[in-house]
């Protein structure tokens, strides 16, 4: 951490925050500047609150020097993770493909998208059985219900199976029914529930904030991680800007970053990411050309029909021409799909 | 709703599209334009999902004409709710202050504050027992232990007690100790949080997300209220744009805005609005200007020890020199303090 | 500026850094941390681009230590500047207000309020001749018909007449016709025009952009004082976020965050920073109370005819009103109006 | 246009909305809901201001059904326009690679850079000799005589030229060094400077605002084209959100939602949209396979000693490395490099 002084800060002022720093069992380490003293904290800045220095006087700012997060860090994990389940491998060399609809609405019509997409090679099932929803009259979602379809289909498929939990007395029976919890977006700093996933260790699919950082969204994993749990897949899926033709905007740098910053493999939802069907094929593209392990793509036969988020889901007609068009290029990365 | 078809949309389309309307027992209304057909829909439009008819073919674009709220509309409910506990009244002519720490350390500190604040004359106290942190290295809050500490202080006082609930399973043992259950920013859509906390029925401070619209605040105010729980109050806390230089960005057109659109009191926190005690007298005398029925301060006597959020306390005599400024505004506005 | 090397840097990386630090005249000054070295650079590092740096092999990351603006700063500059013009000191006791309509559309017009804004007490008439529009379709104002319009009205009133200037070739001609010379939100960063408006040494109201940071605001009013024209006014007008409700989120916490960092007057334009009338007057009180030295309102007797922004225009009777409000408002401040 | 009147709106209101429409000569058609009227205005609403009726009496809100631009619209062009200059096609099969430094800084960097892209196969440099920097210390660029090595460059070379003009006044003497006028993202909105490069009549890159919308930016263009000039390219190049890890936030949505509505070719920035060099590759991919015509790429052969934008500059070996990457991937989506 360094801690800038304001001009004219009193030999007292400086001595007070340099005595602090010792108190914490660090070393100060003073520069006399032409303007101002600085003054930098030689020692573990992770425990450090930056708040409590600003408050001192005398004291401009304080700035971190490092990042917060060490679990999720690459630097202090250079190789990538491989998160495994039912058969897939995330974080290798081939593209992981999971699709769905949003929501569960019935076993027949959960069926009949799994197996459109297990013909088109998919073998992650994804499908809302609770759905956060911002409206107390829209759909709320099957809840255990929607879980049993689910387990059905994936007895009669073989599909492993990816579905949110929202609440944490929730995690244990959710994870009776699915092979991957997943964190949405609205939840991703709702420490309760980061804290039940850790603790459970099945493989978790964290989504970004729509209002979170890159930094934020691995200080979330690095919740699930310090709980011993390193089966962890984040996912970008768009975040809330000014922009309004899209429902959100897909951060495509997010994809690279994370990949530098961080050793977990890296998902992109281009339906939420667009809010669009006519925008989820280029952005699928983009997002594999970026460098992600993954994407997450809503499917239904009859979107118009959808009990929730029909306007980002493609028909299955739709996901093929998607599938023949990602092959060629996941082989000009070299990789495959 | 207001349904827009694509230039040159078939005849075929725009009769699917009526026919769908009428399927959902609403009337269809056209209008045929210069370059394109507009459709009307007259009926409930809250019970549709505009995704359905997004997605049919010939559709350019769907408009919601009705906000998506009812239950804490002003257009609904005109008079200005009072939400009433422990002898306070929340929405009346008297501004409702609520101080205290960000963070519950101990009884001394805890009871020290309460005893500052009330020589001030404020009858409620804020103190997080569960305090969500970005950081699974931070503080977390002393928990069951802080709740008692705030109970105790509570009975020694007679002060009002505001404090944060992040786990559903806690709601009720929470309501045990305080008076107000706060929902924080980064739970406003925690549905399954707002289910609990309208079931129970107790005041509820629910804080807008930071990145959340006005009209999403008020949705999650919806949530509660559905559960025929009339007692609530949402609160404006800064919301995340580009800004670096303050935390958040404190949005005091909200104020207004809420006070037109809802019936339900607004209180401004201008501690996290802003992030840096030196702009929270400003900011606190603003959100009164513009028409807040409250403000939330956090105060500790000192900030630089203070476990969580120090940079934006005030200590007890700044807080003072506060009150001593919001005294002739409020008179001057036709209110009291 | 501070230079954050990589976990692992090379000792000759080291050294490449404190080699090119001291090619710039400046001081090396080494802190040797657990994790990785940071270096401080000793002298004027307003001179250097952090870019240089950046790309060096072995560093992380470089951080600024000092605010890069010099003449606008306070601490350079301790006492509040007082910008005057006919008669009127902008950043004194008294709150300084400026009002009329969005555009000149005609004598007529442009005279009626300005008689009616005299009537007020207000001594400073706004009004528009170039217009900034989004659509090339769109009213673009009189333009030099405009500014006759306007010097006429200052001769039978006597009122002070602040406009737009939008090109560099037009300044001379406003300015012969205006008191003080507006920069419009979208030409903040036009940085021919503010070299042009500098090098004249008019009175300068300089707007906020709407994606602008309060810092790059400081630092385009420092392209105007660079020129030795000190007789620049600030203008918070709102800012770009998520929220869509309001036309834009009016940045309240500029106010004092700009008193603070700078000497310069600060406005505020809550006519702009809201877009809709109705929140225009809790928004002006809100202003006052946070501390701006003066208000720029939109006022038009028939709103629903004007020309352009009728929807943030208030008619006469309600402009009436607010000064109404704002008098025992500023007097509770310790000001007048 | 739809006007939704409030709730219980009065006839004469009502009445009043009607014939105002029939004044402009439009058609009203109004639609009586359970809640409230909507009106539908039949007839050209391009030239409707719906301020003037924001304001009326009764009325609650007005929302407009086609999009604000319409030289610059698919709909009314439905083949895409290709933009030709100097031998270059922008819009076609081959994706057009412009590179270069961003500012000139000599005769011989500039040519050293342009042999070096030459080699690899580009055919189009881009050079700042005019820059707009936040900062009235930094580099501005070496003026007119920057513009003069451009033109030697060109002419030793044959490649053609991109550069940015800033002031009005410069126009017709950048048009006679470069084929392309350069619009930036800070100028975007600088209506005269649009003005006078569409009188010009030739080749202009328009670059997105930071903090434009996707609508804005083609209402700009739609300026240029209002000409009768025809040549304009549009450019994502970042805009501003939250995230603070990347200088800006590349929004590759964009791509395809510009293809979509308008027949205007597309090129993306990725080093000025990322603002890192490490992450101009990822995205340099991901833009290609989200559709763009073309990239603008910043080279420098020695990054850490650029004038300015350095961190975001790649060296020559790596833009080497960038197509022999972008090679397969073009030929992979049937298009060439």
């Amino acid at each position: 951490m360094i801690i800038v002084m304001k001009m004219g800060a009193s030999k007292e002022q400086i001595e007070a925050v340099v005595a602090r720093i010792r108190a914490n069992g660090c070393q100060p380490h003073l520069s006399q500047g032409v303007e101002r003293t600085i003054i930098g904290v030689v020692g573990d800045e992770r425990q450090f609150n930056p708040d409590h220095f600003q408050m001192m006087e005398g004291v401009e700012k304080t700035m971190r020097v490092v990042r917060p997060f060490k679990l999720a860090s690459r630097e202090f994990h250079p190789e990538t993770t491989q998160v495994r389940f039912n058969g897939t491998i995330v974080g290798g060399d081939k593209i992981t493909m999971i699709a769905g609809p949003c929501a569960v609405e019935s076993l027949e019509q959960t069926r009949e998208i799994a197996l459109a997409l297990k013909a088109e090679g998919v073998s992650v099932l994804r499908g809302g059985a609770f759905k956060p929803r911002t409206s107390p009259y829209s759909f709320q979602g099957l809840g255990r219900e929607g879980l049993e379809i689910l387990a059905q289909v994936r007895e009669e498929t073989g599909m492993a199976i990816v579905t949110e939990v929202m609440d944490p007395k929730d995690v244990e029976m959710v994870s009776e029914h699915a092979d991957v919890l997943q964190i949405g977006a609205r939840n991703m700093q709702n420490y309760a529930l980061l804290h039940a996933v850790g603790r459970l260790g099945r493989p978790v699919l964290l989504k970004r904030g729509m209002m979170s950082t890159i930094e934020e969204l691995l200080m979330s994993a690095e919740y699930v991680l310090s709980h011993g749990n390193n089966n962890v897949m984040v996912c970008e899926r768009g975040i809330r800007t000014f922009e309004t033709y899209t429902r959100n905007t897909l951060d495509i740098n997010a994809v690279p970053a994370i990949k530098q910053l961080s050793h977990l493999p890296v998902l992109v939802d281009p339906s939420h990411g667009t809010g669009r069907w006519e925008l989820v094929k280029p952005i699928a593209k983009a997002a594999i050309a970026a460098g992600a392990d993954g994407l997450i793509i809503e499917v239904h036969p009859q979107p118009e029909l959808a009990l929730s988020d029909g306007a980002q889901s493609l028909k299955p007609d739709k996901f093929r021409d998607l599938m023949r068009e990602l092959r060629p290029l996941a082989a000009a990365l070299g990789r495959s799909i």
